[in-house]
């Protein structure tokens, strides 16, 4: 029985869909119009990834004028794979679940998921959207209202299932700073960071620009969450590559975020800080913490690095993993780390296994002792996201 | 005893550095001027990889009137990290066993290894420099005369301790299927090639442009040896980061090759094809196969994919990987499977412990039962390359 039935399963890597009005609803009057909300469109539609199809009518968001192409990219939950595709969707094509969080939290049930931490969709996994924009006046409303929108309604509702994730106004650090501030003071339990500023042409992590945010994350104890795919680049693939080569590879971007963040000073200017990797999984980071540690062993005297911690050291004490399916990183639990890894469900996205997460989870902890199985699934994401729900 | 005095350490990959005449004593009379020959410079040098030093007298390549900041990058053999850095260097700064069979063979006697293959420098890893060339006459001049050097006098000095392995003329697939041809038939045991060749503006591996030179490699019995940054397509990171960063994340280049090729057409049409991927590593390898698998078990119906092999079964039979230190990659050498992986030197690149590689992978193997040691550092090479010396 090595995932017995006391054991709650925590995913710290879900996805919110958010709800048509939840600009609308809270923006002031005069923000309406160029604020995000939804709208029917027909005709040719281009995806954010570059396919076009043509639509009878789907739905997607406009802010600013700039029209998004997916209401819910990928939101798959329920179909099987034969029904996949990369197609714009209407909200009458997904489950309520994706927006509606009395419906999400039935969901989970169905799933035998006890609590979810999610991240944003529409504003990109952590608020690039309001980054981009123009008006920088909305976009900090827009930010609030989306913070305000998880803190009251999203998490409110089900404060013992849903762990809140806020975003933050990146465009500013000491506004992100006080915006952080403000939702810790609210609740917030996480906050959703890019996983690469400086591909968003933020200042990157090696800059110091962030250490205002970085010294608010550090007091309050709230981790850092960065998703692959957040600043959009992605690995070189041949231009005529099928897109599973992409799919594939997406974990390599968590690699570059954990290679930037090991070399960099932050971890030596704030040694509680803490982190985590989302959606790319854990079996490959013996090997990366190895060659980490050779390449600060070797090239450590020219580079202008830090010459005294080996990045390994800064990652079993900064730094957490976690993963929907990974076999060789439950077979490597101990060289990761048993306290650096947590379970993901990745709702309602495809690598999802709605509503089996549970029974999966099942088979892949099967050979794994009851104590490193509690870890994963359930200890660690509350200690480190001090949930308590 | 795990590594017992009768196993011969076979390296698959290690760096040729070209003595200064390889092209000039070969090429016709009338191509010697704008051919590759080595020059004496001083002043402000920028490397390749973007680092300008002042030096007051160094060595560098000319070719086609275009100059080349290195004749011999990272050739680091027998100094201590201490003294690494990216400058560019003189042939009397490195050691002769850089570009001297002879001295080659004696620097390996003292590292205790048996035999190597060695890749390009400066035509790139795999021929790049020549597929970039103006004159493409010269160019094929150019890369029949390495082929030639390689063949008589490389390894046809110590055709018992130096593997042959040849370039390609890039640019014109058909050309390159007859010099791979010419070559296997002149004794060539491998072939480098570009681990992305759409990194190169040249056909991607999904094209069927290739079908020519892969047709004669299967005959032939030849495998395609692809060095990690052959394509110069490298991870993204930030402007700033330290060159620690990229270091690092250098196997990621493996992880892009592979999810190309198990992905494309290639070992459908040629089943029989053997591709090695040098460098990157191999510990990695059990997360990504398992996420290839799970990518093509969820996403081929849309994505116009072959329908029936799972990309694993293809890796488990086309494909071999190599590794200098790896400790992930031993302990989970069964799921890569035993017979896909070798052992390499590097020499005389910063990841090589010469003079020390034995004793370094008599430490790395001591854990390892007889049987699987003598599979990675010797057999598995052996029947790879049909090497008999």
């Amino acid at each position: 029985m090595p995932l017995q039935s006391h054991m709650k399963l925590i995913s710290t890597d879900d996805h919110i869909i958010e709800p048509p009005d939840l600009w609308t609803s809270r923006l002031p009057t005069r923000y309406v119009e160029s604020g995000p909300r939804v709208v029917e469109v027909s005709g040719a539609v281009t995806t954010d990834i570059g396919f076009t199809s043509q639509t009878a009518g789907t739905q997607m968001w406009t802010y600013e004028g700039r029209v998004f192409p997916n209401i819910a990219l990928n939101a798959v939950a329920g179909k099987s794979p034969e029904e996949f595709g990369l197609e714009p969707v209407r909200y009458a094509d997904i489950r309520r679940g994706c927006y509606d969080p009395h419906e999400r939290v039935k969901d989970m049930d169905l799933d035998g998921v006890h609590a979810q931490l999610g991240f944003p969709t529409f504003p990109g996994f952590a608020g690039r959207t309001f980054a981009e924009a123009n008006d920088k006046d909305l976009a900090l409303l827009c930010v609030r209202a989306y913070n305000d929108f998880i803190l009251q309604d999203w998490c409110g509702s089900h404060p013992d299932r849903l762990i809140p994730m806020v975003i933050l106004p990146l465009w500013d650090p000491d506004l992100a700073a006080a915006e952080l501030r403000r939702t810790a003071a609210a609740g917030a339990k996480a906050v959703a960071f890019p996983e690469n500023p400086a591909g968003l042409d933020l200042p990157s992590f090696h800059s110091g620009a962030w250490d205002p945010v970085f010294a608010v994350a550090e007091d309050a104890g709230t981790p850092l969450c960065m998703h692959f795919g957040t600043s959009t680049r992605m690995p070189f693939v041949s231009p005529d590559a099928p897109f599973t080569v992409t799919i594939a590879l997406m974990g390599t971007n968590s690699m570059n975020t954990l290679s930037e963040l090991l070399f960099s000073p932050i971890f030596h200017t704030f040694p509680r800080l803490k982190v985590t990797l989302a959606e790319g999984g854990v079996g490959w980071l013996p090997w990366f913490l190895e060659r980490a540690d050779l390449t600060w062993e070797r090239h450590r005297f020219y580079t202008g690095v830090n010459q005294d911690v080996r990045p390994s050291e800064l990652f079993h004490r900064n730094v957490w993993g976690c993963f929907i399916d990974d076999t060789p990183g439950l077979m490597m639990r101990h060289e990761i780390g048993i306290d650096r890894i947590t379970w993901e469900g990745d709702y309602p996205h495809s690598d999802s296994a709605w509503p089996h997460a549970r029974e999966r989870a099942e088979k892949a902890f099967a050979d794994i002792p009851d104590e490193d199985v509690h870890r994963i699934v359930e200890l660690n994401a509350r200690e480190l996201f001090s949930f308590d729900g």
